[in-house]
């Protein structure tokens, strides 16, 4: 089925979705890009088109062939290499990067909205941009003069793609185990051995270098998270002029079988099978994951926006069929059969992948434009960067995990046919499945937001964020509108819930930990029902006010959002302050 | 991995899980089998034995390669023709089938926990027989004596398998649409021809016959559901003396290609190439529908076993994992890293997996008891027949849903090898998904719960029920063991939910059928979370006050579902009374 980029919805949500208090949400501040509605329209509207038109009809046979694996060469399945010409071509690479190195320097959240159309197109396509946009921040930042005058202009503007490799057999989670060696080849240089897994787009035939960003140990480095260094690895050496040179020590030993996204090619590197690969410092040595964060937190929202693009097309395809599977005739329906969409346990289930999908799109668009709102300086870029800070891990985390639902429940949809491959509702679940596990679990993110945002501030941060959704609460309760239905109750007792919880949390963060990681999971959740509860319905309202975006369709979603979803904040709170006794003590059972 | 029955506790929740009330839940009347325990055992431990043994190491293999189709024939994996031929040769298939056709006669509570032990060893290979079982029961209640005699003793001894054919390309859950024919042939013998598409083991090489289960309709047939005829057609014709004759005309055309259970070939059926195929009547013209309903209701009790099944062997793949793999360093842990089940964020999802799994089991064994009790005659078999009706849409929906989300979780645990095929626990998840849609989608079951199944004896069946799952939950409070936690009180409160949800639907059925209808899904999931909690809480008192089952783990399992799961009770009873409204004025946004 035809993907249709949802340009006005996106639109609507990047001006109003994640308008928070001053602006913050906006992501389009006018220092950063300072683009018009019409020029922001224009470049949705490029950006739709070219994920309807070119990428999104790659998703099925990338699926069925995948990237295909064959004496240390990938190759992409057909028509995966024109796609990624067409879109380098079109400068979508660059969007949101630095203009002196060649990129267009939009706002970040303009970038966002980007990232989910090439990722409802096609996910295995879109996770490879991620990493190289990643990959292109951080050399932007870190690297040195030389570094970037060889390497950033490609990585810019797409001719050479970028991987991040952390992960080694021993190290996943815990990137400190990491075992990859370094040592100074005494010219500068560095010479890496080891090997990584798990490396998105490791190999691949798309373009004619590969830049690899590889976590390393020194031998003299202290053991643990200090002592990694994180160095430039390309797959040929680049000479003097810039042309491509030898090849280095570096290649793909094989890729997985996996799951899904089956066109992205996940490969095992072996480095130095020949004493070494070249290797080149970024920032210093031992600062390695610090460095490597800025493109975490990036590629993070990145992978909450795989999920809301996911759950976005899974959405699309289950309502197109809705419309066109006849089955039953529904009550008060007096001849024929009726469109199964006129029964209200589909409309039940379209509406929870509607409104999933949108609460979670809201809540990615506002963290965009949060980090939009850090770059300036002074208490406002400070305190959008604490927002950013605390958002990341509600949009990596909630988004990708509605994704899995969403798809879900999009195969529940079509009955016995989604269970059929060539339907293509089945690999919406299978690429999904994987969003919630790579860039950190989703039970990291949980933590992360837990343990280090919560307190941020002495909490000060949270409880501002609060007092935000507090607003909005006010505000549907204010109106009148009877279409609200129960959306103001509702939606003030998910942000009591969320505000207890935060409260039991942030007394135990230091002097009972345990309860604290046990109640992790259920308190993210609860974070994201009451945060996308609100900006579903301050997007009602905002749409109310302007007549723009579809008010009744939008009023309709905030209600079904806060009556049916964001009632499953009292169940969360109660499993947050009491379930973590019952964690604890569960030893019992988890003895085989 | 190594799957291992969990023979133990499957022994434990036949005893005491669904023990509910005067023994109905128990499965184990004296009048049925009249096994002692230990015979139960004895059955329990062989059949683990088989799974293990022979079944469980055919998964792999099976996803792999799949049932193969060429030339209208389909080649079962490598394997599975002898695990089939161990399986009939130990008498599995006839366990709860009529002794007077070589059945065992035992009870059907029995046979689940066995058809639960097939599934979590190969789902593909345990749908199977659910089929020629429920076909075995048809043809003993419906068939003519010439029918049961030629084809019902190689039905029950497996030596022939069964299939069950209702759905066609128009006519998925509306049965009633369906446009097979039938013909008369003048010779007591009828003529089909028509098409079936999703027929499970339709053709296959593990038998040298298959004896089909056709809904047709009779040229003179009213439209609808009552115009539906059952017809039993042959593969190969039998001949007199009992060998086979010629092929029937009837064929597989080809096999779906399929998310999950490759192994088990769904296989699209033509009838009458050449005429017609041989059929024969089985029970009345016209009468066909309500003579598939007995072997529907049996499957579906099935597939929630399946659901159980595969949540059984995902749990134990996630829990081997967690204590293999080393991650980071868990709390009060000083040097060294730790297994990964340490961490409380870990120690939650396995506690879900765990607690779902056997919250669904005891579901499962309280309705197959309440199948045994429904056998005799007088009020008490009236009493056990409605509670099997009351559960049966319970068994099968709640089991499955949560075969989804275990699998789901099973797969997080991993983290990223969750997602690479050879680990096998994404198997699991492409496996499970089909549970919630075959044998009547996981949405006709809340309907069915809520429509036809509340109204039964104008609500008292499941007001019965009611005061059952509150006796529990006194008891629960009565005991004043801390080791419980809040047990009591949130499952007290869980029942308070169910009942409220309870009364507003049975008081809107008539009235307001489109509020009861949006309110069906969310509903049938409070209905298993209150359900299920009490049975777990009434396990670990029977555990607790026997010493036997593991108490400890019980009692562990009992508090952790009341304080994580069973509160969300809370919000699906305001989902089901207030969430209706929103269901049904969301027309504005289900128009694209």
């Amino acid at each position: 089925m035809t993907y249709r980029a949802p340009v006005a919805d996106i639109a609507f949500t990047l001006r109003h979705g994640g308008g928070l208090g001053t602006g913050l949400g906006t992501g389009l501040a006018p220092a950063q890009g300072g683009l018009g509605p019409e020029d922001i329209d224009a470049v949705l509207q490029e950006a739709g088109r070219l994920a309807n038109d070119v990428i999104a009809p790659l998703n099925a046979v990338g699926d069925r062939t995948g990237a295909v694996f064959k004496d240390g060469i990938v190759t992409t399945p057909p028509g995966w290499k024109e796609a990624y010409r067409a879109w380098t071509a079109g400068g979508w690479n660059a969007v949101s990067l630095p203009p002196e190195w060649g990129g267009q320097g939009l706002p970040h959240a303009l970038n966002a909205a980007c990232i989910e159309m090439w990722n409802s197109a096609a996910m295995a396509f879109g996770i490879g941009p991620v990493l190289t946009i990643g990959a292109a921040e951080t050399l932007a930042v870190y690297g040195s003069d030389d570094l970037k005058r060889t390497y950033l202009p490609k990585l810019v503007s797409g001719e050479w793609t970028g991987t991040m490799q952390l992960t080694e057999p021993q190290a996943g989670t815990d990137v400190g185990a990491l075992r990859s060696k370094a040592e100074r080849a005494g010219d500068g240089t560095y010479r890496i051995t080891g090997q990584k897994i798990f490396i998105t787009y490791g190999e691949h035939d798309l373009t004619d270098n590969i830049i690899h960003f590889v976590l390393a140990r020194l031998s003299d480095a202290p053991p643990g998270n200090r002592g990694i260094s994180l160095f430039l690895v390309p797959k040929f050496l680049v000479n003097a002029d810039g042309s491509l040179g030898a090849r280095n020590d570096a290649r793909a030993h094989s890729v997985e079988h996996k799951l899904g996204i089956h066109a992205s090619p996940t490969c095992t590197m072996v480095y130095g099978d020949n004493g070494g690969a070249t290797a080149y410092l970024v920032g210093e040595e031992n600062r390695g994951l610090a460095h490597m964060f800025t493109m975490m937190n990036l590629a993070r929202l990145s992978v909450g926006l795989q999920g809301v693009g996911i759950a976005e097309r899974a959405t699309q395809q289950a309502m197109q069929y809705a419309h066109e599977r006849k089955q039953g005739r529904a009550l008060g329906v007096t001849s024929g059969s009726s469109a199964i969409i006129e029964h209200p346990d589909v409309k039940r289930m379209l509406m929870t992948m509607r409104s999933l999908t949108r609460a979670a799109r809201a809540i990615c668009y506002a963290t965009a434009g949060a980090i939009d709102g850090s770059h300036g300086k002074g208490d406002a870029a400070k305190a959008a960067d604490n927002r950013a800070a605390l958002l990341t891990p509600v949009a990596k985390a909630f988004s990708t995990d509605i994704g899995i639902e969403v798809a879900s429940l999009g195969i529940q949809v079509h009955g016995g046919m989604g269970f059929i491959e060539e339907t293509g509702a089945a690999q919406h679940l299978r690429d999904a499945r994987i969003a919630a596990i790579y860039e950190g679990t989703n039970g990291i993110q949980a933590i992360d937001l837990v343990m280090r945002k919560l307190p941020l501030d002495g909490g000060a941060v949270v409880r501002a964020y609060l007092d935000e959704l507090r607003a909005i609460v006010q505000a549907v309760q204010a109106t009148n509108d009877p279409a609200f239905g129960r959306t103001g109750a509702r939606l003030a007792e998910a942000v009591d819930n969320l505000e207890r919880a935060t409260a039991w949390l942030l007394e135990r963060i230091e002097s009972e930990p345990q309860s604290a990681l046990a109640g992790a999971t259920p308190y993210l959740r609860l974070f994201g029902a009451a945060a996308g509860g609100c900006l579903l319905a301050h997007e009602a309202l905002a749409a109310k006010q302007t007549g723009d975006g579809e008010p009744a369709s939008r009023i309709a979603i905030a209600r079904f959002f806060a009556e049916n979803i964001a009632v499953q904040a009292q169940g969360l709170e109660r499993t947050v302050t009491e379930g973590a006794d019952s964690v604890n003590t569960a030893d019992a059972v988890l003895t085989d």
